[in-house]
């Protein structure tokens, strides 16, 4: 089998996941070096994965004679700036999501990659998550007949650190942007309209910090269908990704995913598992199939699923959906761009 | 809309279950007299319902000129006796089961109905349950395909008084014999063989009297499947009924009822109601059902869904069950009659 | 048993409901007397019945001495002036919903019950659902902990002829409604502000006649909750009836209804039934529910637990709902009253 | 991390599946040596899965310096005798199911194991399926109470040739085997009489050649409970797996396994995906689990979850199913021994 040889630039959450993801479940994929500022981190990380080569530099990855694609899981602020300079090597790029908070920097970056002609794919890995990819087939075949109405209900478990608000840009950028890339997947339609009505009821710390923890977003698509994604920072519950689509002929819907499925009927009633409890255990599946669905592409010169554009437009959303919060009206999505 | 006067013997437990169902629930019919051994109950009853006429002995139901049709509530020890009277007066007939704890009694009792050319049912009430009758619809559409393996499960919330397992028959006959019949009428296919696995773990008073409250009962039908019913005399958790049919094109399986279809998701789990307690809430529809059936097959002259037939069948099973538990070997059906 | 001597005004599609559900299913009920503008249509419901006594004037109904209380099922435009008069003649009054379509119609029918001492109450039979009734049991139990976000599916299985929407008021006024007493009513809260996404996909006529077929429709809450209702006025697969409510201990959801609960697992795929298909049938125990409670509380002097203000307030959100979507922007309901 | 240098003999269908797990997922194993008499075979899997060493002879796999332990994936007849062959070799064994068709065999390779002081496990995977593991942790922690009803329902896809049964040992020892081992598993009690109902209701080929394809075998368990195994070996639906084990305080039970949660709803009815399809996919995470345990508790001296007396207890019963099924009588366990 023909392997691609990957460089990892960030070993923090995401990139770890990408790390263990590539090592042990994708066959095509060798990764041949990574890095972190944080020296230690990456040490750490290339031991336990059995990786050879790391540095503190991103550069000397991007730089490594073997590498053919870099996998970018640094902090959003830079992804622009290493995709431009991943590019101008003429190596492949996968880019975690957002690709950046500006418009106009993605669009620079999209503009380089297009020049250089290689390939850049973004880490929407949902739309590789077998219970989404299955309501997306029903869409397809045209089962569920014109959409009329999207429903996407997105929790987290617990929220991050109220600072970490400041830097990710907030949650319509850093969790509900999955949810906006969810809705123009599943309809097939681009967001033409935000409305967002929003509020902090789970943390004042997340308030203070300028950021919201619950919401809910209307959309309107232009194929004529609307849309809702509600979210909070805090399921008690654990972690809840659900998905309807309703159509002129059917619905199509994919419930929570559970650890396993037993029931226990005791004398005060009848008791189940909580769902998994949160995206390294819901999307393991997803984020196996995304790489290996990259990694194929790259070494058969084949299209990507998830472009630039893609990552350019889920961050579209999420500044309307923001804009719409802080003016208290719906915003077109004209008026983003 | 052309009613059908009925009289009602006995106003125990079974017997107030009909009478609230036909005073309230069957347009189709008008109870005219009941009766009762003990004139006390039977007052109440009468009082409760609005019925006027009420009687401590049984004849007077039956020669009561404006009854058209007996429904038969008492013991079991005078069902076949009150049938070949009620027949003899040229009335219609309602019975519940067992018809007689002998199929001798039982025979004689069908005799007299057929030359007195009156109608006859016996109070199979599941064959008219809405979850049941669309397993029994799969099946006859073909859906199925060739029946092999049928599972009945049928578990109580809690046992009778030990005491009254002698009186019943015990739990094969008043118990499992439900089971028996539904067993034939969702295979179409008479019960050639019983083996039973039965013991005591509910109550050791159960055992003393004589009877089992826990069992598992294998049948092997006339057109080849084969079947098993398991029993518990007391579930923690509520009246369990459940069936499913597995053949040649498929399953059915019909699962629980419950009260309602809440599910609450908290932080230890994700929590749902229990079942419908018992068989007065989970087969009140087709205790309405059934009667409705009986009233209309009267007053049209058409025939009856479940026959003297079927009470005699079920009651050579029943018998078959206890002989197997007994001797600790499969008995063949042919033994019985 | 104490039964409430009942008049009934309207015997149109939901005046049937009622007048059927009274007859057969509420032992405390006796209907004395119904009217209807057409003598026919009331002559035949009176016989199908059994009621004695019919009117083609409502008039009839409100003066005739032994009617206690009235239940009101004529056309919207009518309810106001039938409650003032009922309550000026002394009797109790039940109306269906909306009240009115003008909020200062009433407030007016208000006071005049408020000035006669005389009971009101409105029809929001979903309140007396089992399963929405659980789902508010969970709320005020504190089982949900403090309500943040909301989630109403209401989809009918087909849209009424779209003449019918100049005389409801409109699917906010006559569908959407129900959803928006639930919304009081699972919340403990009023509705504060209303954004609507609405839009025609069903069919044109609908939007030709100034209506709308399918909506999303975001809630604000005086408690600080947010909420969605979406509706569409065609789901093929019939009617769907949901709601959840997501807090800061919990979830509760309640889905939809089914005749019967078998699976069906055949070579291609596992099938089970339709959701019950409209709300005669799904909401036939609610119904019922409704009508105990309101002869219950006349006949023993107990509180509604309905009022006239529920009615008012849920006609205010309808008309927000109404005012967002035309001026396409969130409206406050301090801007309707 | 230390690993364990396993030999495999054996790569035909089941050996397959434990060289990719092994590979791929079972980060403390490594495969040194393989082997297999059709040497075209094994060096095709050696290729497909990266192994430098394989051999035609199975000797040279146990001979081999860096081997640590044996996994036996070669036909049921050969068992006993490897066993005996790796354990005087001083190695760890792990033995796919049944270990023989001869409880003697087994009693003998069991004596040797004991002698040379190795470590042996035996194949039984479905005990480490994630649905099953919670069934028996519920039984474990008292929350079923004392058991007293088992059902297990066994069903595959589709049925071996027929001539398979021959070599096989037949439905009982091949298929139900692993019913029998799960039996005794999550009740914590051994069987001790067994009754069979079986027939030939799938392929009359399979009847010509002895076997059966459909059963129902009821249990009688030491610790008083009861239970009963349903068997075909063709559910057109795909394979069909479920537990329920019932009893004093409560019921647990594990359903089917799906490929994803979808419901689709349209004008015709519900429907969802079939049942994972085969073993393979079924309990791909049984089977890595399997392993780890087995590499874990070698590399760390540790007992192992199954043992050698597990799969002579198991044969055992097949043996008295096969007995009872022959005699049509009830079999106690004391008859086989």
């Amino acid at each position: 089998m023909k392997k691609l040889k990957l460089g990892v630039i960030g070993t923090g959450r995401i990139g770890k996941v990408h790390i263990a993801t590539l090592v042990q479940s994708v066959p095509q994929a060798e990764v041949v070096a990574i890095a972190d500022a944080d020296l230690n981190s990456v040490e750490k990380v290339a031991k336990a994965f059995g990786i050879k080569t790391f540095f503190a530099n991103y550069r000397d990855v991007i730089d490594h004679p073997e590498v053919e694609a870099v996998v970018i899981c640094s902090p959003t602020d830079t992804h622009a700036q290493y995709i431009i300079e991943i590019a101008r090597a003429g190596k492949h790029i996968f880019c975690e999501k957002p690709v950046d908070l500006s418009l106009k920097e993605i669009q620079g970056a999209i503009e380089e990659v297009r020049k250089a002609g290689v390939k850049l794919m973004v880490g929407f890995n949902r739309r590789f998550d077998p219970d989404f990819l299955k309501i997306k087939q029903l869409v397809e075949s045209g089962k569920v007949g014109d959409p009329h109405i999207l429903k996407i209900t997105s929790r987290d478990p617990a929220p991050p650190p109220a600072e970490y608000s400041a830097v990710s840009g907030g949650m319509f950028m850093d969790m509900t942007i999955h949810d906006f890339d969810m809705a123009r997947y599943i309809t097939g339609s681009e967001v033409t309209e935000v409305y967002t009505n929003a509020t902090v009821l789970v943390d004042p710390e997340i308030g203070k910090a300028g950021d919201v923890d619950t919401a809910i977003i209307t959309l309107t698509f232009a194929n004529g269908a609307i849309g809702v994604i509600d979210n909070s920072r805090k399921a008690v519950y654990g972690y809840d990704q659900r998905i309807e689509i309703f159509g002129s002929k059917g619905m199509a819907c994919a419930d929570n995913n559970y650890p396993e499925n037993h029931r226990y009927f005791a004398a005060d009633g009848v008791h189940s598992s909580l769902p998994l409890n949160f995206f390294m255990e819901r999307y393991l599946e997803s984020y196996a199939n995304e790489m290996k669905i990259f990694c194929e592409a790259v070494i058969n010169d084949l299209p990507l699923p998830v472009s630039g554009d893609d990552g350019l437009q889920s961050v579209a959303i999420a500044l309307a959906a923001k804009k719409s919060y802080l003016e208290h009206r719906p915003v077109l999505l004209s008026e983003i761009f």
